[in-house]
């Protein structure tokens, strides 16, 4: 998707040569935008797999979410981090890893909100190690409800996460694959020639 | 706003006569159509107020900020519950009293995404005892930025909340006013006559 890849390369900032940070669009600054052109992109995507509900997690894909069920006229329901006061019947819950703090944590949902009618279009704004994405999948069989597809905002295409759901058999729509954020410059996986533009400057440089 | 009030009485659940539970559209599953209409509704109300920014906190604020963003044509900020990796750059802090868990807990925003130059409204779900609210006040006025005007979906006008934001002088917009949750049933303020729709039902019931 040319408008985010843009938006990546202009506000996107990477620290330590693996960490992109999107603060000024996607996760603490949001540009709404942004967000409708996303939801967009996941609406068309998704259009013909007769989605009757969006899961995604708080709180970075609430936005993407509820823009992409606004278009595909669904229902949203955000995964939490914390068991809350009124999330107590039928608790789904699932464990993720997080490979940035060394921890394991759990995600909540209610199956209160998903049945085995339902066809679960998973929407989260980042993959890497694909943690949170196979988190929300467990949620969502929990429940007996099918997942019918994943959208991802940005795919950090050099981490195994996509990998792994590809391996699944999952239907996977990322917006923006990330090759490579080596010496910190952002390198996008060039789709259309099933290459990677910065191997081919590598490749370039060394003529 | 009284598609939202319909839907507060069809779909909110009051437990122990004080929690109002709106998890089937607001804070757990979200209704992309509702929030629309919630962003719909805000925008209307402060769109000759001049609004730069939106800065709301994670994660039930989101939805209904970044609608009104979408319309307003402004970038919404969501503050964190909890500091980040990458949140760290010119961070403002604020500390929020939690009376239903009854601990202080602090909030963040980067203030490298306000400037004197802004004109913020705040938007949050819920209004009740004013908490939040003013700790999003706190984080925005630390940034030099004005606050132009409030905008909350639900407010639990029994608690006193909006009075304590009143008194400072803020526009303030609720677009569902709760007079009372007593008995479980939901209660709303009766705007046009000034008075409550329950007392004056309690008032025929004494005749």
């Amino acid at each position: 998707m040319e408008l985010l890849q843009q938006c990546i390369q202009e506000k996107g900032k990477v620290i330590d040569g693996h960490i992109l940070k999107v603060d000024r669009f996607l996760n603490h600054q949001v540009d709404p935008m942004i967000m409708k052109a996303v939801g967009e992109a996941f609406a068309d995507e998704f259009k013909d797999k007769g989605i009757t509900k969006i899961v995604t997690i708080e709180s970075s894909g609430i936005a993407p979410a509820v823009m992409t069920g606004l278009i595909l006229n669904v229902p949203v329901i955000f995964a939490r981090k914390k068991q809350s006061l009124t999330l107590q019947d039928d608790l789904l819950t699932a464990e993720v890893y997080s490979y940035t703090k060394k921890e394991a944590n759990h995600i909540y949902l209610s199956g209160a909100f998903l049945s085995d009618k339902d066809r679960v279009l998973i929407i989260d704004d980042f993959l890497a190690k694909g943690e949170a994405a196979l988190g929300l999948i467990r949620l969502v069989e929990q429940s007996q409800a099918d997942v019918a597809g994943i959208g991802i905002v940005i795919e950090k295409s050099f981490q195994e996460g996509r990998e792994k759901l590809n391996k699944l058999g999952y239907h996977i729509c990322s917006l923006a694959r990330i090759a490579s954020l080596h010496e910190n410059r952002i390198e996008f996986v060039n789709e259309d020639k099933g290459s990677v533009k910065s191997s081919m400057k590598n490749l370039h440089g060394l003529q």
